[in-house]
């Protein structure tokens, strides 16, 4: 008998997919800001957008709407949640970057916005991409989409929360349970968002896959941090190894690697679990729950 | 005959009503961020947002819903629109007042936040406020507060549009109708959504008044550019004639003060012109729309 084989399905694939189709809102949204802002301004909001990335949070937005049998197609709310998230997203890292935060000059492969542009530019690229995010989500505005702000709303403000521990966490060493909420508000968050919004969009309401989310972003950073420890800033397209430098709280630093990837792929295994009932449809986001441990970049 | 007394209504008692009114939502909010946030950050949104300012923009608000009929009371949608649009109004100043935007060190006659606290938190009070006013106005997400969403997110997005023209100002001399345009944008869009979005609130409907507020935004801000010229730090609570020294676009220093005023005048009478036919329930919003250009500080 032949071994079982690995699904087919290909995440990397999956993944370049869902970059060419939420490419088109985000574009149509930074044609609309050229009409009328400054041209800078606008030009720096189009290279913090279009700059590439891996749009893993649209990517979840997207197969978890797809489990639950919704429309993902072009002006869904589905489809404009995704460009919504990454609209939030990209703000975060725009800021994360400036230098009273994390000083950073690489981002994507790429000089920071602050760094191309200027510092004044950079911080008004994070601010009209926030509100720029909720305009997008709201175009067709309805008892849906609202909901929908809501949970981004909510979610990008526990974000900041996280940004705030992640500032503490330069100044003082955090145990394993304060690194675990800096993560969650941080990092998992805006990914347990993406796996509600998806279902909300899909269905009206979240499907209780909330805690899903919030484990895949854990997973997530998790991974982030053992290849910050391991990669090169080749590979990654940022600086590396800044976490150490920074002193900065990572479950690998705390625990030590192979304890922080076992607890990484116990919350993986945990949300395979949860999705397990919802049939081959969610196959797409069950591949998604891998890659986030496995991926090497 | 003894002369026609002006109304007896006083838009100072309006004003500190609505000041007190508005602080219950707000301080709900932040004390809300409290029970999940750093404590440092906390404060800081707090700082921030609760320390006074004439709160202008919710006055709009509420004037214009009670002159259309709408509820105003606390949790209704025209009071989370107001308190919404004051953290809005309130992360811009935070965020304009950071050493590489204006540098202010003074603003509501206290320290600016990145004085009182440090720049990254500053720049995350802004972020946290940004999305705070969503959660706010979408507490009870629906059709109808999906629309003020939008109409608050566009006009957010415009204002920061008018911040980088008032950067772009600063290297360049604006023309008379540039000044204009950045006045639209920068004061002028979020006191239009004000007005805006009291209507939507009242009657689901912006019953064709954004363009009154906008006229009164560029009469307030003609009536600001004024009293940057005349009054005293003490005063107003910030730093004054920065505009003169960073070179600043202003109507003021365009066409000199008289026809500056004359043009503030011919936007408040255009208001009050439409404001007309809406009886005695319009008057807090038309006494607003004197107040604008004839206030002292």
């Amino acid at each position: 008998m032949p071994p079982v084989s690995e699904p087919s399905f290909s995440v990397e694939a999956y993944l370049r997919a869902v970059a060419a189709r939420v490419e088109a809102p985000l574009r149509r949204a930074v044609e609309r800001r050229a009409r009328t802002a400054p041209p800078r301004l606008a030009e720096a909001v189009g290279y913090a957008l279009l700059g590439g990335g891996k749009r893993l949070r649209p990517a979840l937005v997207l197969a978890t709407a797809e489990a639950l049998g919704g429309d993902t197609s072009d002006g869904s709310p589905a489809m404009r949640f995704a460009a919504a998230l990454e609209m939030i997203h990209t703000y975060s890292l725009v800021h994360d970057d400036l230098p009273c935060m994390d000083d950073d000059d690489l981002r994507r492969g790429r000089p920071t916005v602050h760094k191309a542009f200027d510092e004044a530019t950079a911080v008004l690229v994070g601010d009209a991409l926030q509100t720029m995010a909720f305009e997008l989500l709201l175009e067709r505005p309805d008892a849906r989409t609202a909901e929908m702000a809501r949970l981004l709303a909510e979610n990008a403000t526990l974000m900041v929360e996280g940004q705030a521990r992640d500032l503490e966490a330069e100044t003082r060493r955090l145990s394993a349970e304060e690194t675990l909420v800096l993560m969650r508000s941080k990092t998992g968050a805006l990914i347990a968002a993406a796996v509600a919004g998806g279902a909300v969009a899909a269905t009206g309401s979240d499907q209780g896959l909330y805690p899903v989310g919030l484990g895949l972003g854990l997973a997530f950073q998790i991974a982030d941090d053992l290849l910050d420890l391991t990669a090169s800033a080749e590979d990654l397209g940022k600086r590396v190894k800044k976490d150490a430098t920074l002193g900065k709280a990572t479950l690998p630093a705390l625990l030590g690697p192979e304890e922080a990837r076992r607890r990484a792929e116990g919350y993986r295994d945990e949300a395979l679990a949860a999705l397990a009932p919802h049939g081959a449809g969610a196959e797409p986001l069950r591949a998604l729950a891998r890659y986030v441990v496995a991926r090497r970049k």
